[in-house]
């Protein structure tokens, strides 16, 4: 298997008849998933989503792809075609259409409606391309055939692109339901048509490499979900994605074998179901939903509330209500479904929801405790049906963190693909294909790209890391006037601190140390702020250390008057 | 079941004849646990363990049960009796012990050995009962008994104190293996024979009462190690808990079988199995424990590191090498094995370490994809086993999160304990057994002690809420000076900040509405530094939010001159 070098330089040129992939997001990580197709001096995007922070990244809303490699190079994008309507494929588009408003977006009619909606919030109306199953549009140089795949949200498709270089097909996400909600089956009879063709490179998703056998069908949570609707004495409150069209309809048609109304709660559940009833995918049976004010009038056996929240998010419904901070109050005997994943690095914030909600009598269910949840990645035992049925000539893992894409590369090894042809990138490591043969030819700039508050990009690593000293250490100020001749104090030090534990009272003790440094200083004639400012922060650190063991951040301002 | 009332008072004295369970940790948390048995104004202590803190408690180094209860009471105590040697259940003991260094400590030979060597580090040698199963002994009015339990590390004990009060059973932390390495079993045949006897109340281990079944023996892992050692061609370096002697052992023996040669990599890992061989408790083949300096002879496929880290922390050596910031350098082809649990919350820590292990290469064999870890601790079906055979007149689960607690208290349920004679308390909450009977009569302090370099205590709520502010938005400090009688700026505003995101030149755009500001409020005649501050926190924090969105902390620092 091919890994990517740690000191790739830049990528040559892309050779004449040759097809370059270059992974924008998504390789190394689960999320904010890009990648960059070019033939011929044309570009094509397949997806553009969004990274969430974690702990690592403090007090950040939302980490995108770097654009810089295609922001010379705008005018050369034929299209993004957005594979489906997860904030983790389509998230980043307003940020990227910010800089263009006119690239055309193409995808099926629900992902279109989702990202159409999302850049409304934005104020872009962009230009839409509307494909489904079967359908083969070119644009530009790009050849593309559009697959039906199943997936936790409906209208998924994988893409085939036929160029004169080959025929590159890139999976999107996907899982292979054999027995799915709508009937829309990944379409195998589709992949094996494009196998016999000849695949000369397959992108594929990583996320479940690492499972063994197969996700369960999702209609196998309707058993489970009537079980807790039979067994419910009180309210019920469901907590699910807010995209998840197949999961919600489980649940309403439960809530209406139990004779339970419905109503939604928070902004992007309302806004999606409203969006995924006008289009077709979400039946409900008449006077099922109801306004969330109507519910007050019910029986509390006669009511279901189905919110977001079920990651644990602070501000979502069902954290405050874990809090009492919300109008709904939790009681003893009240039922909640947390009807989701648990997605990795949210451990803590859905424990302590879940905490919260047992303390005030409700009985929680979870995939802990009830099988109320499937992926919506195909585990190792589907991607082997899969590769079997492609027999690509060459296979690039996509979307997973490095343990994921080595699962996913030991998986394609393991049907036949040839170990020198299966190709371990990373974000921004770029890969030509030419002559029917993959190769890692050099690398891009691909890093985090921060989101918070209204800027893009402009905190950086650094402020990050003074964030993260900040948050374990906290701050010590202190602030002195010297005169700008003789370097001496005339006024201060003043010392306040926030969150390093130690009261500005306790300061006292470091003041005649700053002073005597200063006095030292004077004498030996330093003057230069800079050189004063790291006096004071060398002994007021070695002070703290000495007498409490901690290194919070110092902050000195020296100013001369 | 009877929950603890949200507006619990202090407790009434203790009447005479009863007996008095006080938590002060382990109950709403994983972690810290500590148990205050009161009978005749004398007290026993049961564990006094520290808590580890999670991204909600930053820059913390221990979390320590609060001790306020007891400080006016420290002369009562008649011994504290250590269940067995995990720092969830010794570490606190140093930090009690200094505050009355001649309370007897009480338990098993290694259990002691081990806290001993912790509070050598601290310079308090210790007053010591060694006990063993089977043994009783009386500890003022209370009369022990020790039994064996089964658990993660050798030696773990469980109490059963009588008093005319009643006998009231606590397991400490169990499972129950029915083929243990060491043959050493939770000894059912003793709990029988209580049982039969009347256990008034059962304190027990909740940790894993939402896990369905039974844990498997842990001697299954030696299997799957055998497999992994087979498969091996460079180096294996094996993760795990410095205390984990019985898994050590298996990887000990795994090394002998296929000719590797061991070293010890860690202060605690090097230090607990010296005390661990010396106390008879691990067995090592002569020859083949060697240190690590003497590896580097070695040809690769005889080599064996064992080593901490297991849970991402990230000064341990397992992250070092992942970073490529250790002396061994992991290559292409060698094994990592985490041979232990992943503790929710250290999620992202672990896959963290795992992607850069893979990333160089290394094979890295976890729980996620083999049965390398089973747990210390009793499933529910292995439960339900032990509640009938006690079948306790009152039951109180303790060690766990709500989620835990709740759950435990419908296994006792189900076993036929009384619904009203199944307590969920939480930390600080006070049972009182009187005449057979538990019962919530009040609640005590039992808040969080955060220990953050030499201080215990200092670092309070307020200063965490501080870091969490400073750690997701930073810092803007303003410093002006004032004159004292006309309130007019005379020098400043200097702006800093740290961590914001914003850029110190860009503070210009907020100046002139500093002057402004000040400038208005010193016509009104405002000179009052306090106001004066507030002043410039108003206008600052809402240029920011209206520029950028954000709120980072602002220390406005005005001094009259």
């Amino acid at each position: 298997m091919s890994h990517p070098h740690p000191e790739l330089g830049s990528p040559p040129p892309l050779p004449e008849g040759g097809f370059r992939v270059t992974p924008l997001g998504g390789l190394g990580e689960i999320g904010r998933n890009m990648t960059v197709f070019e033939f011929d001096g044309r570009l094509l995007i397949v997806d553009c989503g969004v990274l969430f922070p974690e702990e690592e990244q403090p007090g950040i809303d939302l980490i995108l792809p770097d654009f810089s490699s295609i922001r010379d190079r705008l005018d050369d994008i034929d299209g993004i075609v957005l594979t489906h309507g997860h904030e983790d494929h389509i998230g980043g588009v307003p940020y990227l259409l910010r800089e263009k408003p006119d690239i055309p977006l193409i995808g099926s009619k629900l992902t279109l409606a989702l990202i159409e909606a999302k850049l409304q919030e934005h104020r872009i109306r962009p230009y839409t391309l509307e494909v489904q199953e079967g359908h083969r549009e070119r644009v530009g140089p790009f050849d593309c055939e559009f697959i039906a795949v199943n997936h936790s949200i409906p209208d998924a498709l994988a893409l085939a692109v036929r160029t004169p270089a080959g025929l590159v097909v890139h999976t999107g996400d996907f899982k292979m339901d054999q027995l799915p909600l709508d009937g829309r089956l990944t379409d195998l009879r589709a992949f094996s048509r494009l196998g016999e063709e000849g695949i000369d490179l397959l992108l594929s998703d990583s996320t479940n490499a690492e499972v063994p056998g197969f996700v369960p069908p999702e209609r196998d949570i309707s058993q489970v979900l009537r079980q807790v609707f039979a067994g419910a004495q009180k309210r019920i409150i469901v907590a699910s994605f807010a995209s998840h069209v197949h999961r919600i309809q489980q649940i309403l048609d439960a809530a209406h074998e139990y004779g339970r109304r419905v109503a939604f709660v928070g902004r992007s559940m309302v806004r999606n179901m409203g969006i995924a009833r006008d289009l077709g995918y979400l039946k409900i049976p008449a006077g099922l939903v109801v306004d969330v004010k109507a519910l007050g009038d019910l029986p509390d056996d006669e009511v279901v509330l189905v919110c977001t929240g079920s990651q644990g998010e602070p501000m979502a419904a069902l954290s405050r209500m874990a809090n009492r901070d919300h109008q709904i109050r939790i009681v003893q005997g009240d039922t909640v479904i947390l009807a989701s994943s648990l997605i990795p690095g949210n451990e803590n914030a859905v424990y302590r929801v879940i905490n919260g909600l047992t303390r005030w009598g409700a009985n929680v269910v979870h995939k802990g405790n009830a099988k109320v949840h499937v992926s919506g990645h195909a585990s190792a035992g589907e991607l082997l049906y899969f590769y079997n049925i492609c027999q690509p000539s060459n296979l690039m893992p996509v979307h997973g963190e490095w343990r994921h894409l080595r699962a996913n590369a030991e998986l394609g090894a393991l049907t036949g693909v040839p170990q020198d042809q299966v190709v371990i990138a990373e974000d921004g490591v770029v890969v030509d294909l030419i002559e029917g043969k993959a190769k890692i030819v050099g690398k891009v700039q691909a890093g985090y790209v921060y989101v918070d508050g209204l800027s893009v990009g402009d905190v950086t690593e650094s402020a990050l890391k003074d964030r993260r000293i900040l948050g374990d250490e906290g701050i010590i100020s202190v602030f002195v006037v010297v005169d700008s001749t003789t370097g001496k104090i005339t006024g201060g030090p003043h010392i306040h601190s926030r969150g390093s534990g130690i009261d500005d009272a306790d300061f006292s003790g470091v003041v005649p140390r700053i002073q005597e440094a200063l006095d030292r200083s004077a004498q030996d004639g330093v003057t230069e702020v800079h050189q004063l400012q790291q006096l004071i922060r060398r002994n007021v650190g070695r002070w703290v250390s000495d007498n409490y063991r901690r290194r919070p951040m110092i902050l000195p301002v020296v100013v001369e008057v």
